[in-house]
C-alpha cells in the first residue's frame, strides 16, 4: 500500500477555499466529514470525498484542511491503515489517545484570529454542527456553510451518483402496504401534534415505500428523501426509475387516489428549496419532525421554533419491530444462508488440508454458495474471512497484500452475510480444520458461554439491550479476558445489516427498549493480537418468554436464534459448560438438523447434509 | 394522619409574592424545591420549607404556588403519603404517570402572559435553573431569582439553622491530612488549568478538612462552604465552633503556616459576596471549578466564560476511593455493627414468639445494641423495620399508625445502619422467626443468587457499576420476577450513607468507573405488594481480583463483603443454588464466624455468639 500523493490536490483545495466563485468570503479551514447527505454508514463512491482528498478510505474519519495544515481524525481501528494510505502532507490525529486534540481545540490552536471554517451543510449532521459551531464561536471563529462542496469542485473524475433501478416489494415480503405505513406514521405525527415529517435516512425511505435499490454497495437502498404531510406525500428521487411500470404501479402513480395518498415525485436536488417553502408556510403552532442526525442544511430550512427533533424517528422504531411476514422472510433467508454455509464448511474441510484455500478464495466460495440460493441479491457487508493472526483484526477484510492461506494449524474466523429478497443475514463461525489447542478451546468455550448467556437470557418487557451486554462477558471476565466491541446490533429485513434503535453494548447510547419482533445480533468474541480471533454470532429474534411468575404483569422476553449454522463442537471444552449450557447447544444443533437438514435434503445437497448431521451430534455429558 | 391546613399560609405566601419589600416585581408563581443550598439528600428542619408550606414531608417533591393554584410534584414512592398530608388547596402531580405535566408545561398552561416565576437562587441547582428558565422563556415567561426566601418570610417559628460542635478526625481515621488533601486538590486544579475550586456539598467540605458535625440528622456534616485557591483557603462557617481549641489546633488556625495553608475563616453567609469578588478579579484565562449541581446563585457569581463545571468534583472522586486507614475503619465499624445485629436477632428470636415486639420496638432495640459499641455516633438513616406487608413498602419507616407486631408467621425485613467514628454501615437482613413457606424461600433464594452474582463478580478495571446491575436480577428475571430499585449506592466513610460517584443501577446515570478502594452496597430485593418484602444487603469493598489471564494488562476487580452478618439459612432453598453459590454462602458464614465470633467472644457476648455459630452452620450439599 503506497500513500496517495495529495500535494497538488491540497493546493487546488486551498485555492477554491479562497475562490469567490464558491465561497462568499475565504475560509481558513475546510472540514471534510466521512458521511453522505443521509448520514449513511456505507456510502457510494461519489460520496467518498474524504478518501479522495487524503487517500485514507477507512469507514470513519474526518479531514480538516487549513492554509498550512491537513489533519485526519480517526479511531484505533484505522491508525495503521491511515498512516499507510496518507502522504506526509497529512497529520494523523489518533482519536481516543489522551494527547490528541479534538477537532475544535486543534482548529482554535492553528487558526488566525477571527477565522472562518467551512463545511458542506448537507454532509454535517445538525447536532455536530451545533457543537462545533459553539466551540468555534466561543474562540472568536465562525463555522460557515459552503453550499457547493469544495471537494466536488476539484474532483474532476468524480463518479456519478448511482441511480440504479428499483425493486418493488409486495405484501408477502413487507406485511404492510406503504399506504398503511403512511397512515401509521401520520397517526404518530398527530400524537405529537406534528404537521410534517422529513425522511432523511435512506433505509427509512426504502422501508416506508416498500422499495429497494442498489445505489450503495451491500445496502439495498436508493438516493431519495421524502416529506410526509398530513395530506401530502412528496418523494424526492432522480432518474428515469420512476418511469418503470412496476414502480409506477406499486406507488399507484397513475391511479386515481385520495389526495392524501397521491405521491408527488420531485427531483432529488429540490429537497432543500421544497423544505424551505414548507418552513416559510408554517402556522404558529405547526411543528416539523426531523431526526437530530439530519443534515444541518435540511434542519436549518425549518425555523428553530418549528423543529421537533428526536434521536430516533417513528419510522426507525416501527422498522425495527418486524411483522409476521418480515419475520417469516428472515427465517427463510437464514435457512438458505445456513445451506450455503454447510456447503462451504463441508468444502473447506476437504480443501483446507490441501493448502490451496486462501482467505479470499474462501470468501469467494461463500459468496458462490450463497448466490445459488433463491432470491439472493448481494452480500450484506464485505466478508471478513480471516485465519490465524488476521482473525484478531476485528474489522479485517482480506486483500492481496494480507491474504493468508487457511491451514489445519490455525483458527479460521468467517463473518459474512447476504441480502436475500426475503431477509438479511449476518453470521460468524470460528472453525478449526485440524486439532485446536486446549487454550484455543478454552477461549472458544468462554465466548460460547457468553453467546448462550445472551441468547437464553430472560428479561422483562421494556429492558434496554445494553443491560444484557455484561451477560456476554461474564465467563470471559471470570478469567481476566474481554473483547473490545459491542455484543449486538439491530439487523434490517432485506435492509441495512446495521440498524437502530436497539443493540446490545456496554456503551450506553440511547437505545430503545427491546420489543418482541426486534432482530439483533449476538456476537461476543475474544481476540489475541498476533495469534487468533474467535467470534460466535447468531442473528436472534426477540420473542415473548414463558415464565413461572409474571411480576406486575409486565411479561418477559427472550431470544430465538434465526441463524441455524452448527457451532463447531470440536472447539468446545465440554468440561467448562454447565448442564444448562450443554442442553442449549444440543437443542440448538437439533434445530439446525431438523430445519436446515430438511432444506439440504430438498435441495439434494446430500454431502453437505452428511456434514451437518456429523457436526450436530449431541455433546456428551462429562464424567 | 390528618392533612395540614394551608389556606392561611398560602394566602400569606401569595401576599409576599407581590410585596415589593421582597420582590422587585410581583411574581405570578413561586417554586419551593426540596433541597437545601448544598443539594443535600438529607436536610435540616430549617430547610424543610416545602413541608412547611404544604404539609408533605417526603424526601422528594417540588411545590409550585401561583395566584390561583398550588401543586406538588412527587414520585411513586410518595403518592399516598402526599395525598394524606396535603389539604385540598393542593393538587398532587404524580410524576412518572403519562398524563402528568412537567412543572414547566404546567406553568405555561396556567400562567397569564408574560409572567414572572420566582425561586430562591440558593436552593435551585444551576442545571435545573437552566432547563426551566429556557422552557419558560420560550413561552414568554421569565424565571427570576428572589433573593429573600419567601417561605422564610412567613415561617414565624422556623427553627434556627443548626450550628453544633465539630469533631476532628486524626490521621488514624482519615489516613491523609487536610493539608495533603488540599495539595492533591490543587494538583487536580493545575491539571485542568483551574485557579479556584468552590466546595458546595456538605460532605465534601467535611471530608476535605477531616471534620465532622451533626447539623443534619444521620449525616455527620455541618453547614459550610469552602473556596480553595492556588494560594488561599477560605472556609465559610458560622458559630463559635471555630473557637473550640481542638478545632483550632486541627486546622492550625493559630500556627505560623506557609500562607497557602493558612485557612481564612469567614461567615457562612458571606460566600456569595466573596465569590462575586473572586469572579470580578479573574484574569482572562482563569477558570473557577464548580459542581454542575451547585446552586444557581453561586454559579452565577462567576461570569459564564470563567466557569468550569463537572458532574463530579475531584473531591467527590477522591473521597470515594478509600485509603487503608479508612478501609480498616470501615472494617472495624462493620464488625461492631455485626455484633449489635447478632445480639438483636438473638433477642428477636426469643421475643417475637411472645407477640410483644413491634416494628418500632425492634428498631429501638437495634439502636440500643448499636449504641453499646465503641465510637458509635448515631444512626446512618431512619431504620426500615418492617414485617409482613409493610416489608413491601421499599422506603417504609414504622410510625405509630402503621406499627405492626412481629410474628412467627410473617417475614421481617430490617434495613438499618449506623455512624461510628471509624465508619458508616448499612445492612439489610430478611428473617423468618417461624417456618417460611416454600414460595417465600424460593423468592429469597433468587434474591440471594442475585446478591452473590454481584458480590462474586469479577470484572475489568474501568468497568462502570451500572454494567453489573443485571447480574443481580438474572435469577429473578428467569422466573418473571424483578425489583424496582437500583442494586447499590456508594457509601461514605463516617460520612453520608449515600454518596457518588459510583453505584450499581439499571439507570444509566453518569457513574464513574469502579476502582479498588471504592465502597458500595449490594442490595437486590423482591417485593410482593400486600404480603412481604425481601432484601439482602451487604456493604462491599472493591478489591483487585486474581485471574487466570490478564487481557491487555488491564487487571480485574471484585468485591469483598465488609458486612459480616449471617444470612438466614432457614430462608434458603438449597436446591436452587449452584455449587459455586453454596460455597459462597459457606465461605461467607465461615468468615462471619471467625471475625465476628472473635469480637463477640472479646465482648463477652456468649449468647449472641452461640446464635452466630448456629446461624452459620454450613449448608449441606443437596442429594
Amino acid at each position: 500500500m503506497s500513500p496517495k500523493i495529495t500535494t497538488e490536490l491540497l493546493k487546488q483545495l486551498r485555492q477554491v477555499m479562497k475562490n469567490p466563485k464558491y465561497v462568499q468570503e475565504p475560509v481558513q479551514a475546510y472540514i471534510v466529514p466521512s458521511g453522505d447527505a443521509h448520514q449513511s454508514e456505507y456510502i457510494a463512491p461519489c460520496d467518498c470525498r474524504r478518501a479522495f482528498i487524503s487517500g485514507f478510505d477507512g469507514s470513519a474519519g474526518t479531514a480538516i484542511v487549513t492554509e498550512q495544515h491537513a489533519a485526519m481524525w480517526t479511531d484505533g481501528r484505522y491508525f495503521l491503515q491511515a498512516a499507510h494510505q496518507m502522504d506526509n502532507n497529512w497529520t494523523l490525529m489518533k482519536m481516543g489517545l489522551k494527547d490528541t486534540p479534538t477537532q475544535e481545540d486543534w482548529l482554535v490552536s492553528v487558526l488566525p484570529e477571527g477565522s472562518k471554517v467551512g463545511v458542506d451543510p448537507f454532509i454535517i449532521p445538525a447536532d455536530q454542527w451545533k457543537r462545533m459551531s459553539k466551540a468555534l464561536r466561543s474562540a472568536g471563529h465562525d463555522l460557515v456553510p459552503v453550499k457547493e462542496n469544495l471537494i466536488d469542485t476539484i474532483w474532476s473524475d468524480c463518479p456519478q451518483r448511482p441511480c440504479k433501478p428499483l425493486i418493488t416489494l409486495d405484501l408477502s415480503y413487507t406485511g404492510v402496504s406503504w399506504r398503511d405505513k403512511i397512515v401509521a406514521l401520520r397517526s404518530k405525527m398527530a400524537e405529537r401534534k406534528v404537521m410534517w415529517f422529513v425522511v432523511t435516512a435512506l433505509d427509512e425511505v426504502a422501508w416506508l415505500f416498500n422499495l429497494r435499490g442498489s445505489d450503495v454497495e451491500y445496502n439495498p437502498v436508493f438516493f431519495a428523501y421524502a416529506v410526509i404531510g398530513m395530506n401530502t406525500i412528496r418523494l424526492f428521487i432522480d432518474g428515469d426509475r420512476m418511469m418503470d411500470p412496476p414502480v409506477r404501479e406499486h406507488l399507484q402513480l397513475d391511479s386515481t387516489l385520495e389526495p392524501e395518498f397521491k405521491i408527488q415525485v420531485m427531483p432529488y436536488g429540490s429537497i432543500l428549496s421544497e423544505l424551505q417553502a414548507v418552513g416559510a408556510g408554517l402556522s404558529p403552532k405547526d411543528k416539523v419532525w426531523l431526526s437530530d442526525k439530519a443534515s444541518y442544511a435540511l434542519t436549518e430550512a425549518i425555523p428553530k421554533a418549528y423543529r421537533y427533533l428526536t434521536p430516533y424517528t417513528p419510522i426507525c422504531i416501527a422498522k425495527a419491530v418486524k411483522n409476521a411476514a418480515e419475520t417469516e422472510g428472515m427465517r427463510r433467508a437464514h435457512i438458505k444462508d445456513a445451506v450455503a454455509l454447510c456447503e462451504l464448511f463441508n468444502w473447506l474441510e476437504k480443501e483446507v488440508p490441501k493448502g490451496t484455500v486462501t482467505e479470499i478464495i474462501a470468501a469467494d466460495k461463500a459468496e458462490e454458495f450463497r448466490s445459488q440460493q433463491k432470491d439472493f441479491v448481494e452480500l450484506s457487508f464485505a466478508t471478513i474471512s480471516s485465519t490465524g493472526p488476521n482473525g484478531a483484526i476485528i474489522h479485517y477484510k482480506p486483500v492481496p497484500e494480507t491474504n493468508r492461506t487457511l491451514s489445519v494449524n490455525e483458527i479460521y474466523l468467517l463473518d459474512s452475510g447476504a441480502q436475500y429478497k426475503d431477509g438479511t443475514t449476518d453470521v460468524t463461525r470460528t472453525m478449526h480444520f485440524g486439532t485446536p489447542s486446549a487454550y484455543e478451546k478454552e477461549c472458544f468455550t468462554y465466548v460460547l458461554k457468553g453467546h448462550i448467556a445472551v441468547s437464553a437470557a430472560i428479561f422483562p418487557n421494556g429492558t434496554k439491550g445494553h443491560l444484557l451486554d455484561s451477560f456476554a462477558r461474564s465467563a470471559l471476565w471470570d478469567c481476566g479476558l474481554d473483547y473490545l466491541h459491542g455484543t449486538g446490533h439491530g439487523v434490517g429485513s432485506f435492509l441495512n445489516v446495521h440498524e437502530g434503535p436497539c443493540g446490545i453494548s456496554y456503551k450506553t447510547f440511547a437505545d430503545e427498549p427491546l420489543e418482541a419482533g426486534m432482530i439483533v445480533s449476538d456476537e461476543p468474541g475474544y481476540y489475541e493480537d498476533g495469534s487468533f480471533g474467535i467470534r460466535i454470532e447468531n442473528v436472534v429474534l426477540v420473542i415473548p418468554a414463558e415464565t413461572k411468575y409474571n411480576f406486575k404483569n409486565r411479561g418477559s422476553l427472550t431470544f430465538e436464534p434465526l441463524t441455524l449454522v452448527p457451532i463447531q463442537t470440536k472447539m468446545i471444552d465440554v468440561n467448562l459448560l454447565t448442564e444448562k449450557e450443554r442442553n442449549w447447544v444440543n437443542e440448538y444443533h437439533q434445530k439446525c438438523r431438523e430445519v436446515v437438514g430438511a432444506e439440504l435434503e430438498r435441495q439434494g445437497r446430500h454431502e453437505a447434509l452428511r456434514w451437518l448431521l456429523r457436526e450436530t451430534e449431541p455433546l456428551a455429558r462429562v464424567q
